[in-house]
């Protein structure tokens, strides 16, 4: 680890997010509770971060609880257990949780944290891509349901949310590069310019060079948090960032939940908006071929389940579906992207056939 | 039944409550979806008024789910079985629950709409005296948790509130008059006009008159409106009422749940408050008679629980209990309350010690 250089502060729908290295280790002053009492909550996986966050915050760790790690510990039984721990040890509702782990950490503990009380504060530090570049910020937080992912959950923006490269260093190669999709896919939809450095930093991003990481990360944590702050609720400008998730979620469904990466399956999502894209919105060639290549090289990602019949079945059942239909996020071109609400089930069946990633 | 005459229409922090005797036959047009379709959640206590909504709705609900009666049912996994109805019948997010029942059922129903999809809208039919004066307004929804009463939930207004005195003819007569201490307690805080009036149509408010009946609802509605629609989430005005709440809530803990009705308790922790505050802010004798006098005669009220150690415990972990103490509600003047935080829980022991209701 080298010397932290100043963090990055930036403001999102509620959240202050730090952005640096070396933030962990001043966990102390950036994270934030009313009561400055902490709860850590941390999987296993997350260790060597919440050692440094536990480190940091020392003498103000009211519980220090550990969560299963993976998709399938994001239940509403793991809040309960959250809960009562959190309650045997005396919470009140001025004091804060801290979620250090993936986004299944801060999912978890984000949706504990919302209902405890009737809302207490929370902060995240989350230690993989996908996490960094999407999970904790906008407020979004939840737990999955026997019938689907995410189908139970709050709203309610983590106070503080630490972004640290250097937690990355021991994340798995196939889930690091699955979450830099989201991180891609941030530029894509909202700054060409960022989308193009990263395209040509792609080898020092794989390499996890951190000067190239926090680049890629600040970007798309600054597009997402302009669109966030635009719209708390998920009714506008929001919906962007949901670029590549239409069909991505049906795909992570129809294949088995744990078979693709989230980020896997909204690459091929990303894949099929740009078949829908080039087509209705002009997105020109040249910009398809740009973004398709650099999925390529983040990739290669593993094929997902086509079968029609069970994509449409999930694309109707998708919780943004409203009695207008689908809304899609299609691309007008490199940077801008726009809410479509007339792409048809039946369309996005044909892109899911034809679909491609190299 | 006689003829509805115009139901009146309060705004209160996101919802419209509208007060009136043939409210639910208007069900179709003052209920709130934006789809036009509903899921229709109510126990078998409330059959009557959930078959009126029912038919009022008729083809355009969704689901008709029956809930079970009682504080037991309030639970996490009973908000796990709504959901599980709910994505069963096809739930999209511009759907809405109409929550037909007493204040259990409003808090559960109006939970499991807030998490829903990370929240869809809904609306109350509260059919009890504790859900019309209290429960449904304000957007207070939740679940028991093993340590305590409401210990999980989330802020989330109803769409509507429909109040109709007609639904109060089979409550039973235990019920009716706990509930009353709401309403009778809104008078207390906000309204001594009100209180006044109240208090000298008690013969008519116990023989369920229903011009009575709606003209203390209607004032009660109207203060809690106010104050929560001054402050949504908790931490000003809104607080003024718990009056009678925070010893309110030791005690009915204390006895064991189910033994106090809520406005029992309620009942008593104003008799303890009207002590403190006669000592320290000159309450008026004669006011402390006059709430006194009127709490006797909704009475008699069952003996709680008065251990000094337990309540304590209670006392210290209620939930609105701050780093800074305890948020203790006074009384400055009959229709005048204040929150103050300097009083000791030694203070409410000795209150509660003394206390009476005759």
């Amino acid at each position: 680890m080298s010397a932290a250089s100043s963090p990055v502060e930036i403001a999102a729908g509620g959240s202050t997010i730090w952005v640096g290295r070396g933030t962990l280790r001043d966990a102390a002053r950036l994270l934030a509770s009313p009561s400055g009492r902490f709860l850590l909550v941390s999987p296993p996986s997350a260790h060597a971060a919440a050692d440094t966050v536990r480190a940091a915050l020392s003498g103000r760790v009211l519980l220090d609880l550990a969560l299963e790690d993976g998709e399938a510990s994001k239940t509403l039984a793991a809040v309960d257990a959250i809960a009562d721990a959190a309650l045997s040890a005396g919470l009140h509702r001025d004091d804060a949780f801290v979620a250090v782990g993936g986004g299944v950490a801060t999912d978890v503990v984000g949706f504990a944290a919302a209902v405890l009380l009737r809302g207490v504060p929370w902060n995240a530090v989350p230690t993989t891509t996908a996490g960094m570049a999407d999970a904790a910020i906008g407020g979004k937080t939840g737990v999955n349901h026997a019938r689907g992912k995410n189908l139970l959950g709050a709203f309610h923006p983590p106070r503080s949310i630490l972004i640290d490269p250097d937690c990355l260093a021991t994340l798995p190669e196939r889930d690091y590069r699955a979450g830099l999709v989201e991180a891609f896919k941030a530029a894509w939809i909202g700054d060409a310019a960022l989308a193009s450095r990263a395209a040509a930093s792609l080898p020092a991003l794989l390499a996890r060079e951190p000067r190239a990481v926090l680049d890629l990360l600040a970007g798309a944590i600054r597009v997402k948090a302009a669109l966030v702050s635009a719209d708390l609720r998920d009714g506008g400008e929001r919906r962007l960032l949901n670029f590549g998730h239409t069909l991505g979620h049906a795909l992570e469904a129809a294949s088995g939940f744990g078979t693709l990466r989230h980020g896997e399956a909204v690459a091929w999502g990303i894949a099929a908006a740009l078949e829908i894209s080039r087509r209705r919105t002009g997105l020109p060639e040249e910009q398809v071929r740009a973004v398709r290549d650099a999925l390529s090289r983040l990739g290669p990602f593993p094929s997902p389940e086509r079968d029609p019949g069970r994509l449409a079945e999930l694309l109707v059942r998708d919780k943004k579906t409203t009695a207008r239909g689908l809304a899609s996020v299609l691309l007008d071109s490199l940077g801008r992207a726009r809410v479509d609400e007339s792409v048809s089930v039946r369309e996005w069946l044909d892109a899911a056939a034809i679909m491609s990633l190299s």
